[in-house]
């Protein structure tokens, strides 16, 4: 077995060329191959989100903190809440975030294919993210 | 996307078969194929810790409240508190519970292979959680 105590991994900014505002990555698990799953602490300061993107393998969240949005392609926004658990199919065009006025932050568990997690596509437009197109 | 709000889904005990003490599950998910992963959230009253074990994928633990225990067969019991990680690789013998007289909750994930996520062995004897033995 493994251990990564509390505080023995250092939490990283999300790479800016995929997250709008201030979004940090605290590392959960690499899991060796034949194993597939990634996971991540994922913290979303107000009004901060993913770009838009995919997951090869889909995607599940664990909402731990906090009040936030989600959204689908072609789908209206979504109020997330600590506790919420979403599942994002293989190949769903979507992003995920704080609210406005409020942070969160959720476990994300993805698998990979090829050692690919996700494809990252375009920002997330303030208007898209106020809901207004 | 699936959404399941926190309060839409039962909490469920733990099978009696497979756990000594009070054990709560709370389903986060399980992915559909060609998806692996299954994941729970779990609830370990002070005392309460699963049977003996192994993933044939693996297992990661995040803990995210209280403080409990761990042991791979063989090694040294260990305490795991809120914010650890644990990797167990596949075929490691292992348990995992809440401390004598602390509660500890975790999300387990574990990747299924031939729909099987975990097989179950004998329980954790009184002695063997003291490490005693």
């Amino acid at each position: 077995m493994e251990l990564w105590p509390n505080g023995s991994r250092p939490t990283r900014p999300a790479p800016a060329e995929y997250f709008t505002g201030t979004v940090w990555q605290d590392p959960i698990c690499e899991v060796p191959e034949p194993g597939r799953l990634r996971a991540l602490l994922v913290t979303f300061a107000p009004g901060a989100r993913t770009n838009w993107h995919t997951h090869p393998l889909g995607q599940t969240l664990y909402v731990t903190a906090g009040c936030g949005r989600f959204q689908s392609w072609g789908e209206p926004v979504q109020t997330i809440r600590a506790g919420d658990v979403i599942w994002i199919p293989p190949g769903e065009k979507h992003w995920h975030g704080a609210g406005p006025d409020t942070m969160m932050r959720h476990v994300a568990m993805q698998e990979v294919q090829d050692g690919v997690g996700a494809d990252w596509l375009e920002a997330v437009s303030d208007a898209q993210y106020r809901g207004e197109t």
